[in-house]
């Protein structure tokens, strides 16, 4: 659609009622050049934690259907009173939620997928020249009942509204001010990129970088919708995701921690088909992710496996394990919780042979041993002690530095 | 439906988790009796109120069509707590908003009346053994927009749901035990009904007895639905609300006291045909519900009219009125915003002429002057000023409580 930009607003953006107005100046701005808007909102500040605990406060383990039907106020609420704020200077808007706008989604409470979404409702109200507010972060399964997207799903939300009505610009406002070569609160300096490409970016929000959910970044991949990361504060002109970034593909673009990682090793497997199955299949069934898969090179007849978990899925997943030992046939599980994850992500990497072999130099060179190695064609993920999380990441980073400085911005104070 | 029973809990009695689990056994309790029970909630505590603050932040004077969508969300956050504190005490259970049941209403947000209610979502979840919890005060339009039904309208909620269900009984939960012949507070003599009559009821309802919504009782009479209200916090059998409550009528079943009253006197209006619609017409098309009409007897060719408004129209009325001066023709407007209505109300009373001159004799006894007399078949209100009230309602209930005393309960401390 011409003309049509996508602006996703976060929690933090629409806490109180000058942050709503302040967004809703910004709206109008971009509508004042002539642009049609669809805004897409998260629930105000802290609201979605709020209700979680009212949930937590009826019983330990909720139906996730309650929940749902529960958690999805708090974006209506923010979406209401935007479309207030945005009527209060005099621009026509409208709230709708997922019913209203027909976004249909899987029925798997809590972690839905959007399936389609209906256009119908979204481009009559454009038509009559109103900025549309949609409630983020939710889908309607196909017996009408609410679902969720998973926590942070409001940015894909956002692309999947852009995607499907051909926007020209998705803009995802946060309270950063764009996509940095590593944590700046971990590694003071790093740069802010001017831009990135897909699948970069897509292994930093998977390996950590919790500043975009990583579906909204595969969907904006597939349906090649141009992204932006900036921020609702200031006017920071952000960081632009997209297909191909114009200038040589940087060999490192960036380093994501991730403190989340819990390991399971389950030894003395039998060393015949089907274990790897029997193993991973209980797991999947439960909906627990398991990111590194390590298989020990065989000694004997019996073999070691070792995979990570997120930690709040460590508990269910040796569960699940014991519960199913006589099918797996294995001896014992260990598990190890005090474990971090450092990622290097850079689509050079796969024609720079000497990027892995830099990566373990700076480790060494400041003493920290390295428990797993993973790699994939565009990323380097290490698994190490948490406690030497920082001192490792600026390591690399500083190592890395001269490859991140063809596309930055000095970092802003 | 054969042993279907309705309860509706407002919102002191869903306001924390400890009220919830009570309100859950006390369902649970009644689904062991053999029953099926369809439980509408309002929003927990002062919930309402908060969402109204946070509009009135944003704008003076907000879009009711999104002030709606905001509201909404109260509701279904309590049918959904409600629906988990029911499974957990192993009830299976499942809350439905207005969009999923399918609770088409009228356009006008904020105000908007039931006009049908689908059976089929409701019928197949109570066939599948699970209570229904329904989020009162809302329903949809014809776009499948939200609107609401008007403060206090969880009541009528229940009773449509009742109807439509042909429900055995609806119990309305509330934070009193029954229907008193005045209001506790200030006649502290005031005795519980055992049972009144819809009409009796309505009456009273409409006077300013906030215990039940009037349009409830209004829908209760109609579809013949058997009313009970009750409290939630103890087993005190309440108050039954029928056509025939089996006994002969008493003359008089109750008072009730509206402070929510102001008074436009509109003079030198002239006295020809037209003046009456003149007048109403502009009001009416504001929703602005008019209730004592008084026409004084004319003097010469002029005449005045006044009537009474709920304070918070008063300045609306007002407005309204100037706009229309050329074309009503009047002198001037008058105001007086210190007056309370003060209402007898009994089936009996059509056919016991001595009942007004009783009530206007202890006023008199009292000291009270009255401003306004207004009588119907089964009522008779006057207005008299603000202050003395209390006085006033004392008086006249102890000149009635001999006939009061046919059918009531002790009142419980």
């Amino acid at each position: 659609m011409d003309n049509l930009i996508v602006h996703k607003y976060g929690g933090t953006s629409v806490a109180n009622a000058d942050r709503i107005m302040y967004v809703a100046k910004n709206i109008a701005k971009v509508c004042d050049q002539g642009n049609r808007v669809v805004v897409v909102v998260s629930a105000q500040g802290h609201t979605t934690d709020r209700l979680l605990e009212k949930a937590s406060g009826i019983a330990f383990d909720v139906d996730r259907r309650e929940l749902d039907m529960l958690l999805v106020t708090g974006e209506q609420q923010s979406a209401a009173l935007l479309a207030m704020a945005l009527q209060s200077i005099g621009k026509p808007a409208i709230s709708l939620n997922a019913a209203q706008v027909g976004i249909e989604a899987t029925s798997v409470h809590f972690n839905a997928q959007i399936k389609r979404i209906q256009t119908k409702r979204l481009t009559a109200e454009l038509d009559k020249g109103k900025v549309v507010v949609v409630a983020g972060f939710q889908g309607i399964n196909r017996h009408g009942d609410m679902t969720t997207l998973g926590r942070g799903a409001s940015d894909t939300t956002a692309v999947a509204l852009a995607a499907v009505l051909e926007a020209q610009l998705c803009e995802i406002y946060t309270d950063v001010d764009g996509i940095y070569t590593a944590d700046p609160r971990i590694v003071p300096n790093a740069k802010r990129l001017n831009s990135i490409t897909y699948d970069d970016m897509l292994e930093l929000a998977a390996s950590g970088a919790g500043v975009l959910h990583s579906r909204a970044v595969e969907m904006a991949k597939r349906y090649n919708v141009n992204l932006v990361l900036r921020s609702s504060m200031n006017d920071t002109p952000g960081t632009i995701i997209k297909e191909d970034i114009g200038v040589e593909r940087l060999t490192v673009s960036g380093l994501a921690i991730d403190r989340n990682v819990a390991r399971v090793s389950v030894t003395g497997l039998p060393d015949i088909p089907g274990v790897a199955y029997s193993i991973f299949n209980p797991l999947a069934k439960e909906k627990i992710i398991v990111d590194i898969i390590l298989l020990s090179v065989g000694k004997g007849d019996k073999r070691d496996y070792s995979f990570t978990v997120n930690k709040q899925d460590l508990c269910a997943a040796c569960k699940i394990l014991e519960d199913n030992k006589e099918q797996i046939g294995f001896d014992c599980i260990t598990t190890d919780e005090n474990l971090a994850k450092l990622t290097i992500v850079g689509a050079g990497m796969a024609n720079n042979s000497g990027v892995a072999a830099a990566m373990f130099e700076s480790l060494f060179e400041c003493g920290v041993n390295i428990e797993t190695i993973s790699t994939s064609e565009i990323k380097i993920s290490v698994l190490i002690d948490e406690r030497n999380i920082t001192k490792a990441a600026k390591a690399v980073h500083s190592k890395f530095e001269p490859m991140l400085s063809e596309d930055y911005t000095e970092t802003e104070d």
